[in-house]
């Protein structure tokens, strides 16, 4: 842990919670925080090394104990700054953090932070540059894996808070921040701890920064993903694999079988072919179209960033509908008999796929999951068998951006990052947010800081220097517009 | 190299071909070799047994050494019964053994006798119940590796030859043998040698023995062997595996596409869809039907011997058509994208698949490949890119068996046998019968000794003694009414 600058460590870790209304006459002003901010910007940056350095892997066991680092440094930090209440919460996994500042009181509105600081590996050999956990600075750019998802976004409300509190002693909003340590594994404690925890999370919305934007000037504000029915299908036949000249002709071959079913999950047109699967998707608006148009993406913008020789899909939707605001299914493997070089004259006792359908708001994913099930059942002949089994589902969220929250994240953006946001819908599956949005019936405001092309998950993973510091001031103005908010 | 029985070693390894007829005057009879193979019968196994214990796995590298000693075994053993021109022929990978006995004189027919010597890999871990390089005898069989395919097969005409020699000293015919040491890596050396040796093996007729019946009573001849056209086929359009999440639903999933393509190779009535595919079949006449219907399969053996829940293929063809007589179209692997557990959410860069089919008289398998390439071709869409590469072909052996070889064979059964054979279609592929057929023009008689049971490429191969045996026997009674047949 660093030093956390200027002012006393008052509120230690596990104080309790002062519950007073008296820091609202403190006035406390963005105009002053942002100058505070930028002022140690340097410092916030060194901090955020600090934590980058920590190497935080969830999906590697091995690492638990630098997860579990990772949960004490931030709790430690958190406590440091002022915030009340700090715990590391143990799971069954990786611990959750949670740390709250109430000082705003209760008739100011509160704001729940959520963030994971957890990260996916990262080595060398992978191509990086420089070591993914010794964080460096080249041309304006911070390198390290977390460095944008989401140790350097989530840091941003931190040092939002530390602004407040160095400066004018107080916040314009209550804060209450979560982070945790599984999202790179799926989160499969939170939803758990959320549900029993309701009182403890209660505010009057969330806010994620975990997503990103295409151009500094393109800030944009996600108010839409997609959720996910992910299924293996298995084909089987015979019971173990077969001489293709001894049995070939008369033995319906699994590849086959399953190739069959795999190519009627479509129709000619592109569409998805499985009987009900489009009921329940809301229908876009002229509205909804015009703003999707304004990311509009060309056909050479989607070759040059896939390296496909064209664009497909739906006709009636354009390249960013299809990414972002339709539904799909997709065969994400595929796997049968002999894959190794040469020849082998095998009739394969199985074949199996993986397919997972992106699902948009109102779809259910337990619903496409019987839909496809049946579909699929239907197709199969008596000659061979087939199972569907149900892998993992996630929950579409597609939430209204006229929403005064929203409305107020966009003005955030305007006076501290200088440029009208975006409302953007993004293709993949963020199943926290459906979460936050569906379980604790919560508006849910998803401010990115990052760039569509900062590296997530890949090598040399990086985050603006200019983006992090932007994102802190627009944290710290959103807090007062929403304290402006009618409640 | 064991005892090889009486009389001397006169002919050594390599010595001329003496090349005189008087031999044809020494009336061998069939009757006395046969009383002489039985009465030798313990130490022809034990012979066979020191060939058994060689590992000539021809697969796997390490054996080379293992491979060249067995073929050192059969020339010595050649040349000790009696044969001249015995030679180890080097190629560039696994040796060739060539000896001949042509002492019948130029007014008899001579008999070119085929075998292999090597064998697939064999270890106790596979399921063994004793080393499969070690041989034994239990309840009238003889297990080790090879000791059906080849070894037990290719002996038979080696203990004939001998039967012959030992007792009346002289064959009914002339004989020639040219073993091979790379059958079980797809003969890469066999056909250039064969067209440069044309004159060392001229011969009247080929006898092959490496085939099987389905009961001890129902020997079998084969006539017909199906070919292949094996190809791979990798779709490709991403530069690299995508997010799902972020493309999908706007780019031609290669996965998607392949299966799209392997779903049109077949029509409804699951027949080959590749124009021109059916075009240069051989019709199947009344005869061939009825011939074919006396080893007719149930629905029912299909489904025990194989475990599949029913039969497919063909409405207008009966099961043992399917498998024998028609030409088929088999996926052998599927692979593409993910095949560990659980989800991966990825649109995978490439997709592709093996699909071999099986080819009968008159197909070209050159040909198929071009009518299969030209409609793969044919069906992708602009969207993706697609290769069908051929990765190894065999021409089918259609042999007409009313020819007075084959009944000659036939004729041999019956006296020796017991039992008059039927004449069979194998399903599989042995590319050396059309190698002897189609480019030496020469007539290839296929008498198997083994039972289909006998567990060749399997753990606990074996042959049954008794009818190693009665192979001797059905081979020496061959000789003589082949020498019986109006030249």
């Amino acid at each position: 842990m660093s030093d956390s600058g200027r002012g006393g460590r008052a509120r230690g870790r596990g104080a309790a919670n002062t519950g007073c209304g008296g820091h609202t006459e403190l006035a406390p002003s963005s105009d002053t925080a942002r100058r505070y901010s930028r002022a140690n910007a340097e410092r916030f940056r060194r901090e955020l090394g600090d934590l980058l350095r920590i190497p935080s892997v969830s999906t590697d066991p091995a690492r638990a104990g630098d997860v579990r680092r990772a949960s004490e440094w931030l709790a430690d930090h958190l406590a440091g700054l002022g915030a009340d209440n700090v715990r590391v919460l143990p799971t069954s996994g990786h611990p959750l953090v949670y740390g709250e500042w109430m000082g705003a009181g209760p008739d100011r509105p509160t704001v729940l932070v959520y963030g994971h600081y957890d990260v996916v590996p990262a080595e060398m050999a992978d191509g990086w540059t420089s070591d993914p956990f010794e964080p460096v600075e080249r041309d304006g750019k911070l390198y390290a894996r977390g460095a944008t998802d989401d140790k350097g976004q989530l840091f941003v409300h931190v040092k939002a808070l530390e602004s407040y509190l160095r400066t004018g002693g107080a916040a314009p909003t209550n804060l209450k921040f979560l982070l945790e340590g599984e999202e790179e594994v799926s989160s499969p404690n939170l939803r758990p701890f959320l549900e029993s925890h309701r009182e403890l999370l209660a505010a009057d919305l969330c806010v994620i920064s975990d997503s990103s934007m295409r151009t500094i000037d393109e800030p944009a504000i996600l108010h839409s993903l997609r959720g996910m029915t992910y299924v293996e299908i298995t084909v089987g036949g015979p019971s173990q694999d077969l001489h293709s000249g001894f049995w070939g002709g008369a033995v319906h071959n699994p590849a086959l079988a399953l190739v069959e079913i795999l190519s009627r999950l479509h129709d000619p047109e592109h569409r998805v072919a499985v009987p009900g699967f489009y009921d329940d998707v809301v229908p876009l608006t002229d509205g909804d179209r015009q703003e999707i148009e304004r990311t509009a993406l060309t056909v050479e913008q989607l070759m040059a960033s896939t390296g496909a020789p064209g664009a497909w899909g739906e006709a009636d939707f354009s390249i960013r509908e299809r990414v972002s605001a339709r539904p799909t299914l997709e065969i994400n493997g595929l796997t049968s008999g002999w894959g190794g070089p040469g020849p082998k004259t095998i009739i394969p006792a199985t074949a199996s796929a993986k397919v997972s359908c992106r699902l948009v708001g109102n779809q259910d994913p337990a619903k496409v999951y019987e839909l496809l099930r049946a579909h699929i059942e239907s197709l199969v002949p008596q000659t061979v068998t087939v199972r569907v089994d149900l892998l993992t589902t996630g929950e579409p969220a597609l939430i209204d951006h006229r929403t005064p929250e929203m409305q107020a994240a966009s003005r955030a953006y305007e006076r501290a990052w200088g440029a009208r946001p975006l409302f953007t819908r993004g293709g993949g599956s963020i199943p926290v947010v459906a979460d936050f949005s569906n379980l604790m019936r919560m508006p849910v405001v998803m401010m990115g800081y990052g760039l569509d092309d900062d590296g997530l998950h890949g090598p040399d993973e990086r985050i603006s220097v200019e983006m992090f510091h932007r994102g802190v001031e627009t944290a710290i103005v959103y807090l007062e517009e929403v304290a402006s908010l009618p409640r």
